[in-house]
């Protein structure tokens, strides 16, 4: 008898195939969820590197959704045990349907212990018939994404471990990339990219636009990232990211905003971006506090329109210059030469008043005998 | 009759030149004070774009110094009346001596309304006899010190104007880069670089390997930067570094840093280190917040040991990987595949609590007609 | 002949008596802007002690209306030249029309030479007529607003002296203060006060309910604060304020938020209040960076449902309850008794997660020969 | 046979000596730890309302140091599964000793299904023998400790109900305080209260003015908090605390903080403050994120010296003056008719630099048409 319906958000991969065959195994009735990963966030300036995060809570919807749909009682997913992502589907799952109940097979003793190694697994894949697409298995894990390609554990584990260079596969070898210079303009609206030109083509569409970024950068050996992490559970770790059009949209974005924001606003975004950046990674983005702060940084976007010239080559990405409508920036103010909109005396005062609280600091400190 | 005494800050160019026979003029007696910049600062996570900004006070400091010794009543400075250096110098002079007065000929009607133009200031060079060493100007203003090279002002203000590859004095060009990448090792003790091994050299002092970084940096085009940047008066200004040590300490430095040192540690320094560098920017470097900070930002760097790999190619470096005797990092524990300091339920139970707070939310929001 | 147009912000008092005056012997046309300033802001946890601060930009825009629809090509006030106030007014003049000039005597040697104290302003003022209401000068300045009243200046500059007990204009003091407690019920909506009850009446209009709080709160003493501020300038400055109604709101906003909204959402948003307050104090309310952290502020403010039961006591305000509709907060849940919506195992892989990294740290500085 | 030696946190109530016989009749070898909690923190501004939090970890470290005197393998102690106090207890021994094991019987399955209710408890105390000393059981439960009392559970779990007026242990209600005020002063040196001086004595000993404080407060009814908590699980909980010394203190301190601590510095402390405080309450007192922010908010208060006149009265602590030897108040400075160290024209120059970067703002804003 059927202990109920389960939905499992299947990638294709092993460790999915063996979970599905085993739920069924396990008297459950399983709906595989299939997601197509395409990013519509606009806050370019916080996704780098979470890319992978930014996916877990999208899927994890959809997959709700399409439990909802067809009436489960469960949902699960292939996530290891120490990892971050579980932590992103569960939060996820949990804040959009507090009843709804997940089957963790890899925190499961009568899963886990049953499937020690890669070799069980596909003892039993071939046992019930489960095509495995890769004959051979890979030195270290990964998770491709329409925003980039993830690579962690196995060799590189040992953070003084240079990666395989045949690893990445989204990015060629710098060493490898042309040795002429690709020069794109990207141009925003509302800080959200709209128009990608490159001398061979234009991209407008927000999915070909990104698919266009992280083919030239690919192309031309831009994104490739590697850092330790600190998971969420508290353990470091070392992790690998291929993201061409993410690590230009990153340039780009700042060097649009440097010319269009006010300096204040900047600095208070920052760290407010940092904070939205920590909860995603953490797998809050379902959460109060996520909305709580987006808001204010949706409406730090509202003038972030213009252009930006970029330079690609051999790994990097260099800003040619950047222009905008908005008033923000004025060359003839920011003259150094020019004196009719600024009257230096002004200065002067400006200098004094702060002069003011720092000499009493430093008459102090001379008095405790500081000596600076 | 002398109207006293004035230690001027000299740097041997045009304007302080001009300005020291104008002082004289005014029948000032004038010492000049020439500093030999050596950064001394072990922040590096913090002071990449604040070379300039760290140089200033420290330079404000020696000068106040010499006036002191020789018996000044006044000091001077060549910056100008819109830029930053102005309130860097004359903030620490406040501090240091609240009684000092300060001479700024760029802020002084009968200097500035003089001298117009670059035309009247070698005109006056050559009736005062004034050698002068740049018989051609260039385009841009230009401020170099053992850290890096700032250019601004000129066809720079333009921010869409791609700089004149001729302007950058660091760096070649990334597309002149030689085809050979450059592998290097940087040794940290307690968050500063004591070792740089390349395949050539090894440098230990740290005046020498800051200017190895800086040679080798340079010869493989790595260190420009092109930003727009919000004057602490209130106005934008574009300015160009090449900064070829401080851009692989950096890198090298954060990733040492993401080795060793506890995740939320890592995240509340940053957050302090942008208040820092803020402060640094803005001329507040002897200041009691700025002195505030300090301690706990030494603190952070105690058990920041160990090396990481470098490579440097065409404008770009790159991580190959890092070590460290410090324990904070385990590959046995990262391991995905590793159960023997780990137990897979614990993790349920992480998830349920923090899903605690979530599932209210969520059944709040749902209530209210929000859809997730 | 007129030098032209200028709207005053008129407060009735000395000072400005005798400005509107001075300003018409110097032959400028001179429009009277008097404010009634009632307050509209809902975000009662930053606005304490703010009262002034939120004033004067509130007026300043009225000024600011006053002097376009009447064709003046100047503003001015009766602010001193050290204090906070004068800063708020000149800087949401600045941004609401760049264009326009303000006219501050107390800046201006021609008025301070002129009048160096209070004599010289009420001789003036008997020369030109002025009826002045005040025949006898208080040993302190003061401004009154509906908010509060603030008090600072003359005997007041020695922080050890404590205030006249007859300076105080809108509180008894609390040893006069009625033997019987008068208890109430304030209730939010959207963060917004809209209902108060007392024993003898109910306000719901928002001038009438700030107004019964000011006068209730008044006649219980509640709402003296005595501080030492920090002014803009970088003096440091004694400061009193009489402030009832702020007071009891301000308790009861911060405990009708802690019923209702997540506890995450409380640490940011604090975090964040204290941002816009202190941009506030500044005279930054027409500012981009307040502009960037009000729509978040505001979105806090949605679910902020609910009443609070006070009692007002000689001098104090007490929470008695708190209640609301919002299903933050569940009895059943925080239960220490019941275990039906929880699992005590699960706080075991909470607590067990949570001790990894700090397992770490442990072993790192045990090693390192640190005790705790 | 003996299963291994546990060290309980013993508190001789009903809950740890029902857990003492417990654990002996599961054959262990039981060792009760007695903590004697004095506080010796310093951040006086931050502790107020962690009395509670700060005296896990030093409980827990005493225990520790007990438990490895005495070569246990196990520690125990009595928390409950949805409270704070657990966490915090299995933090410090988890940071102190990673290998040690801890029994927590309020989260085992045998141990709190078998007491289900206060009953269940009473009855195995009577059949063990177990001297009980409170007869009738409290409607709800109450945590004594030198900094306070803390009350929750039980009738306060609805936070609409008025706490009965015979819980508060440590003070006397507000409405039968005496009708005299009591005036005393507090003296500090470098942020520690050093002294406390009333008309009838003067205490300088640490433990013994912090007596003094508690009882006198108590006796003013000075130090009654009522708050909804969020607790680290997730949870709210209403919580009520009787403070009396730490109410004082608090006030006290930032009175005598406001007066000699610059303005940026108490500005960026706050936060720090607020951050420190979180961390504590959250059981991470010896955690490597507190030991970071310790240095800082440790040199802040090198220079907090002076003294605070406050005055006690039914209920409420009013500062009455406060006075330093610190220089950075200055009358002459402060006052508002003094123009000898100040030049009114300064203040024109730094409104006007202030408002460059206003208008610019002003300008974009009006020209899309937003109206101020």
């Amino acid at each position: 008898m059927s202990k109920g319906k389960v939905c499992l958000a299947y990638s294709g991969g092993l460790d999915t195939s063996v979970i599905l065959a085993w739920l069924v195994e396990q008297n459950y009735e399983v709906i595989c969820y299939i997601a197509d990963v395409g990013q519509e966030e606009s806050d370019w300036a916080s996704v780098e590197k979470k890319g992978t995060s930014l996916a877990r809570p999208v899927i994890a919807r959809g997959q709700m959704r399409a439990a909802a749909r067809e009436g489960c009682q469960f949902v699960s997913h292939g996530c290891t045990g120490k990892g971050n992502d579980q932590v992103r589907f569960e939060l996820t799952f949990a804040t959009i349907n507090p009843e709804i109940r997940c089957i963790t097979p890899w925190r499961l003793p009568e899963f886990y212990k049953r499937f020690e190694g890669r070799i069980d697994l596909l003892d039993y894949a071939a046992e019930k018939g489960i095509p495995v697409s890769s004959s051979k298995a890979k030195p270290f894990s990964m998770d491709d994404n329409f925003a980039h390609c993830s690579y962690e554990a196995g060799v590189l584990e040992d953070p003084d471990v240079t990666p395989p260079e045949d690893m990445w596969t989204k990015t060629v070898s710098p060493l490898n990339a042309p040795d002429a210079p690709l020069d794109i303009t990207i141009h925003f609206e509302k800080g959200t990219p709209v128009k990608v030109v490159t001398p061979q083509q234009t991209a407008t569409d927000s999915v070909e636009l990104f698919g266009l970024l992280n083919r030239i950068g690919g192309e031309h050996g831009v994104g490739r990232i590697d850092i330790v992490e600190n998971r969420f559970i508290g353990l470091k770790s070392r992790g690998c990211y291929d993201s061409p059009a993410m690590t230009i949209l990153r340039l780009a974005h700042i060097s649009i905003e440097g010319l269009v924001l006010d300096g204040r606003v900047i600095s208070l975004r920052n760290a407010m971006s940092q904070q939205w950046s920590e909860l995603i990674y953490q797998g809050a983005y379902f959460s109060p506090e996520r909305a709580f702060l987006q808001p204010s940084l949706d409406y730090s976007q509202q003038r972030v329109n213009g252009q930006v010239r970029l330079r690609l080559y051999k790994g990097s990405v260099y800003v040619l210059g950047r222009s905008s409508d908005e008033k923000l920036y004025s060359e003839e103010d920011a003259s150094m030469d020019s004196l009719t909109t600024f009257d230096p005396l002004d200065t002067t005062g400006f200098i004094t008043v702060q002069a003011i609280r720092l000499k009493k600091y430093g008459m102090q400190m001379t008095e405790a005998g500081v000596k600076f």
